[in-house]
């Protein structure tokens, strides 16, 4: 049967472990002289999109980026996700959403069900509020071969002193993260990925038995190198660490061909570094 | 000089410290005989806004509810924010959102400028990334007199796990928030508000020190009292606590009249205990 984790493995395998974030803020739409609108947005998403399924099979757009312009910046993704799903490319819809049990079906039926303008293959969530509360959206992963990715590490310095807090058996909050979903995972296989930072230190729980793939930011315009993933990552079955790269990549344009360019090199790195 | 703390004070002095929620979900939109759709979602989450004009000051709309339609959702929210601001209401958007420094901004420019259709008073915001990393947010709510609820004690028993846990100096997760928020606020007097929900106990930090609202959910459905509220927050300045009720006052639909009458003695209850 297959699976969102399978589904992901097999698209890096076949393409690679890039993951193309598509970040379109003001900064972006200046850097590529685009006005700081819904068509300025479209434009850079879009290029950013068409580089993409040149170059490798997934992408991550950061809805706070759409979201900023209201229902026309979400109406922008819509036709983002709806294109890069056209194209062949996986997508994973960078919202960190996550609430209580019953406010969940809301995001559940927003970005799982194959029903939805926005729907994705998956959605990064926040655990704060508990992922055993995520019932409905475990759930609409399993019906419609969905997946999440739940931040555990984070790839900035302020997020570290709740996620290095130790609950009362000693371990810290990412580790017991870690151990929840590995253990989520054994009942509903390939669903419950993890975010870790290429830029932390790797937890304590062994992260080969996630059964799950992660998704890892930080790399690129924040510090993070593809041998950092390598060494981060070690052991963890081949073909499940995807790794996201945004401003590295669409700081190089305006120039489609620098992207494109950009692109090829940053997959050619982590395919050498990961494959 | 104003601030959000201060608004939102004075319309619980003037109003009533009730916050009634809008949660338009599938089950609410059956319950009042409503399609599951958008024109559905737009009579019920309307007329909750007529009803809470007539009885208090400060209404929560659960974001999720709205973007499980997309845009066109999302469209809708839009309107229920101009309605509610039309009609002198306080909105606090229950969106739970918060991410790395940059892509803050995307938030803040969405439900914090005043230029955007998502313009709200208040945005609540998940801390698991880290509230240090949320500065562009602040920025927007000194520029804009607008306010944030951290979630610190969420109402649900499954965010437990991280919540209890201890920091490097054996204090609470949640503990550990408070102060840190209390210390923000030092700066930016009523900005950092807090989530506990009624069905918690206190944290170790004395919440008569945080110098910003407090947001309470848990009462009503999820069983939470006015006195519980009442006994939590003893001690806490006048008029700085917001109850919000969501659907114990909906679940009261469809007539008009008996969801006022439900709104009406939840306020008077909380007025009793609180005032």
């Amino acid at each position: 049967m297959s699976n969102f984790g399978e589904r992901l493995r097999q698209q890096v395998l076949d393409r690679s472990p890039l993951c193309l974030g598509i970040d379109p803020s003001s900064a972006t739409l200046a850097s590529w002289e685009r006005p700081d609108n819904v068509d300025g947005l479209l434009y850079v998403a879009l290029t950013l999109v068409e580089v993409a399924s040149a170059v490798t099979g997934i992408v991550k757009p950061q809805v706070a980026f759409f979201e900023r312009f209201g229902s026309a910046g979400v109406a922008a993704l819509e036709r983002v996700i709806a294109e890069a799903s056209t194209a062949g490319l996986l997508v994973i819809a960078d919202a960190k959403r996550g609430d209580i049990g019953s406010t969940n079906d809301g995001y559940a039926q927003a970005w799982l069900s194959p029903r939805s303008p926005l729907s994705s293959d998956a959605l990064t969530v926040s655990p704060y509020l508990g992922v055993t509360a995520m019932e409905s959206l475990r759930h609409a992963c399993e019906t419609f071969d969905r997946g999440l990715f739940v931040v555990v590490a984070s790839s900035n310095p302020e997020g570290q002193a709740i996620q290095a807090a130790r609950d009362d058996q000693g371990q810290r909050v990412d580790s017991a993260l870690l151990e929840q979903l590995a253990s989520l995972n054994e009942s509903t296989p390939g669903v419950f990925g993890a975010v870790i930072g290429a830029t932390r230190h790797a937890p304590q729980f062994p992260l080969s038995r996630l059964g799950a793939p992660f998704l890892v930011p930080g790399v690129g315009a924040q510090g993070g190198t593809p041998s950092d993933v390598a060494r981060l990552f070690v052991g963890v079955p081949t073909g499940s660490v995807v790794v996201n790269v945004g401003r590295a990549i669409s700081d190089a344009g305006p120039e489609r061909r620098a992207v494109t360019d950009a692109a090829r090199r940053w997959r050619d790195d982590l395919v050498a570094a990961l494959l």
